[in-house]
């Protein structure tokens, strides 16, 4: 199997986007080709949930590759719900490490914001079982709250962890140019404050406002090569080698309830364990993480299932500090999707984005000093379909 | 770069189906599981283009893997519009080829009738350029329409030979117990009695009811393995071994009208060209092939373009007989899109059931005889992603 290297990134910010999506997609795709100076591409696998449903858009592939002029290049859409962006890049890595293409370009977009916030909401809920959830007017918040409850019953998380997790996020968020949200929050004026109730109303007890992540636009790309491309570009923009080290993949039961212990995401376990094997790294050798906040919960649960924490220790860890930027493990770096923002289709790309930029050591005011194994794990489904990946800077 | 095999096979009748869409996938996929007697899956692609806007669903790739009682296994939805089938494949392709899975499943299906045919219609249409044709109310028939017109004028096809393709296709139909249409038709019966005009009235000038595919539900699918694998099941099943010898993909301008000659089909020629070198083998070579005539024009154009005749001549091929089941190369014997149906996700894997079918000998009264080398070409957009592959029995 021959070795895979991310030669060039680029990204949008993630905010409302006035634009079409195949151009979202073909912005940030740009960039990485920029970066790389590749103007032959082999092959495009484009990350998106929501075209169809949203943008009355299908073959949203074919009309990425026209609009950056790569025709004749094959291409294809990529759909693994919010995982779809980490599913896109896996599959680029299978593209690459066969021998098939030499250079492939992975590029996420989403454009949900093109219909208001109820029907977002619908369009994301059509990830959940449809005839054991949707069709019970399941939501993936009302999924969340359920889920936080128990675990909170389960291993004392707090409503104040969670506030932690925002505020956290959003700090970081705030060293970010592409992130979504640029706002300071404190625990004290989402929770303790009078005006806590008005400013950050529940969503779905126990979550609140802000321990949900935004409805974003937003498109983000990763372009990978073989190790000879790989060592061409980094002579010419002498920038260090990323090599996509580990991937990872692992379903679960497609309806949460079905789950034997519902407040283990096995899924995450397996993909991560799988993309840890493969790297040949062990949990704790990881410098930087980027994990799928989409709901505050999930950061720290991922903390534990990936293997940073012990199940049940992750929000005594971050009470201490130890997901901060500059922490033993520092998650979420980018904002995380509460802070950065979540365009579905993108975000995995864009978490891998994050996890380049802090290998390359490019990452300016939230640079995690040294970093040279990254993480990253993308959350499909309510954890019913998880893709983790490891990244390596190579000296 | 490791060989790759097609080790089981599985389909549904192209009809009206009245069941859940993962169900519609998980059904030709567990006859697939039988027949090679693998019940473990590495990993699931799969194909399907209208979930999220027809059938209120996404995530479908989850949700066929909890379907299949396959999970941990990995999992991803891949869209090409109508040729989403053969792109699913060919990814698998990479999947095995890389070494990364040994064992991938390539499922489609696609529940098209859920909706009525006008709506099935637009959302079909919104595989064109969403700003220079869906925009102006383009649908698939009136760019087909405008096609034929062109090339009619250019090459001198007339509606004769369109009607050549349907009945061929329909003949061919009648001997597939999986084909939509069972029904005899004759060029006199909808072209020359007095009733023709009732019986076949145009759809988009000069494209008749019978110049165009119906829309189907259905699935299909196929398992791709190593040689190993592949080995291990030919010795329990006694059926042929048969190889994914080609695989090949090209694009083109997303709108008709940038095409610098719109009666080019470049994507198909690119496409093919690939497949054929990739396989080493000529299309003279070519004992069986699955074309993608979703309009009668369609077959008779691409069986040009893809090397079979001369550009221009593919119609005097028709008339010759060349193309029937017993001619020099049999097209669409299941009937193909015209006569079989065109459940658009699933499309390109029923093609590739088809000749699996056909190079183990297995098509009964539709068989071509001593057929070794087969070929399918599924036309994605109008002609602006096409994935052709190329298939070999060996012996």
């Amino acid at each position: 199997m021959r070795e895979v290297y991310v030669v060039g990134i680029g990204i949008t910010s993630f905010s409302r986007l006035e634009y079409p999506l195949s151009e979202i997609a073909a912005y940030p795709a740009m960039q990485a080709m920029k970066e790389c100076g590749l103007s032959k591409i082999d092959h495009l696998f484009v990350a998106n949930m929501g075209a169809s449903r949203i943008n009355q858009q299908t073959a949203l592939a074919s009309a990425v590759v026209d609009t950056l002029s790569l025709t004749p290049a094959g291409a294809e859409a990529i759909e693994n719900g919010p995982a779809s962006g980490a599913s896109a890049i896996k599959t680029g890595f299978m593209a690459v490490a066969s021998g098939v293409h030499d250079v492939v370009m992975v590029t996420g977009a989403e454009r949900m914001r093109a219909v208001n916030n109820l029907e977002a909401t619908d369009f994301v809920a059509t990830l959940s079982h449809p005839l054991a959830e949707y069709i019970y007017g399941v939501t993936l918040p009302s999924l969340a709250g359920m889920f936080t409850r128990l675990y909170m019953e389960k291993y004392g998380v707090t409503s104040r962890h969670l506030a932690m997790v925002a505020v956290k996020n959003h700090d970081n968020a705030m060293l970010n140019p592409f992130a979504h949200l640029h706002q300071k929050i404190t625990v004290e004026a989402i929770l303790d404050s009078p005006e806590a109730e008005t400013n950050n109303p529940f969503v779905a007890d126990p979550l609140r406002f802000f321990d949900c992540c935004p409805v974003s636009d937003g498109g983000a790309c990763v372009i990978l090569a073989s190790k000879e491309v790989a060592q061409d570009v980094a002579k010419r923009n002498k920038k260090p080698i990323v090599r996509l080290t580990g991937i990872g993949q692992a379903t679960d039961t497609h309806a949460v309830q079905e789950r034997e212990n519902p407040t283990d995401l096995l899924a995450v376990r397996g993909a991560a364990q799988q993309a840890f094997k493969m790297a040949g790294v062990k949990p704790s050798d990881v410098n930087v993480a980027e994990l799928h906040d989409a709901f505050t919960i999930l950061e720290i649960v991922e903390s534990e299932e990936v293997g940073f924490f012990k199940k049940g220790e992750g929000h005594l860890a971050l009470e201490k500090g130890l997901t901060s930027l500059t922490g033993q493990i520092p998650i979420n770096t980018s904002g995380g999707l509460k802070g950065k923002g979540h365009p579905v289709g993108a975000t995995g790309i864009g978490q891998a984005h994050e996890i380049v930029t802090q290998l390359r050591g490019e990452a300016r005011k939230r640079q995690v000093k040294n970093a040279k194994i990254g993480f990253t794990c993308n959350f499909g489904g309510f954890g019913n379909n998880v893709v983790c990946l490891v990244f390596a800077r190579e000296d």
